[in-house]
């Protein structure tokens, strides 16, 4: 039974890993790909939350927009962890590859989330943002918390 | 005349600071921002630029979803702008807010390119990814030439 948990962990890594060899030159390039794109989510994703929250004021558009392109953005950094792309300038913790089934799901439950926030910020109210919020920004506080450094 | 234009360059440079102003708490946010949004954006053009030049096989999916990302991407920096962001971590040149329209007129153009390019990959053959992989890099170029320090 642990063998073959070890097996499909293993199979799993190789899954993560394949297209990213294929995509990145060097690990560097994939770690530089893979903050960018969390970068350019987050701002999006911050504008959502800032009008969640009522520190901005709700606009239907923007809600909308920044919501869609957080939603597009969560899934593109997942190709971009390829084994050995732990060291250098990344906050990656090794769970990401020594846990990598976890990390998958983890990964798949923040882009489900966050095409629930992008659905219901085209409701156009600002209740349906706030109760889609939490739990978008619940995944990425519980992927931070296992699988990045402070 | 001159009045007129330096009065129209004026509003541009309003327009493309306003959104960003509104968007970025700091100019290093701003910065940090759209380097980001153009390294993802680099990163799937450059894929599919491998494939147009015969450096990777041609897969016509993986060019029709890079380049859609690439022309999704590309619609993203142009707010990151702001007045006060040119000093700092960035090699942008002070012609991108003294000739803001030059600047507003090549932007535009890239997007332009890129919405051809991600058309083109739809048609599922390397010669048609051929054609419109030439004119988007070169707005690429052109932008590098005049708009980013070496």
């Amino acid at each position: 039974m642990k063998k073959r948990l070890t097996a499909t962990a293993s199979l799993l890594a190789l899954l993560l890993a394949l297209p990213a060899a294929a995509q990145f030159a060097k690990p560097e390039d994939a770690i530089k790909y893979r903050k960018a794109s969390f970068t350019v989510m987050a701002a999006h994703f911050g504008r959502v939350g800032a009008m969640a929250s009522g520190k901005a004021p709700f606009d239907a558009k923007a809600a909308a927009d920044n919501a869609d392109i957080a939603a597009a953005m969560s899934k593109l950094p997942w190709t971009a962890f390829p084994e050995g792309s732990d060291k250098g300038d990344t906050r990656s913790k090794p769970e990401i590859w020594k846990d990598s089934a976890k990390y998958k799901e983890a990964a798949d439950k923040m882009q489900t989330e966050m095409a629930k926030l992008a659905a219901a910020a085209k409701v156009g109210n600002v209740d349906a943002l706030k109760s889609a919020f939490g739990p978008a920004a619940s995944t990425c506080k519980g992927c931070h918390d296992n699988f990045r450094k402070d």
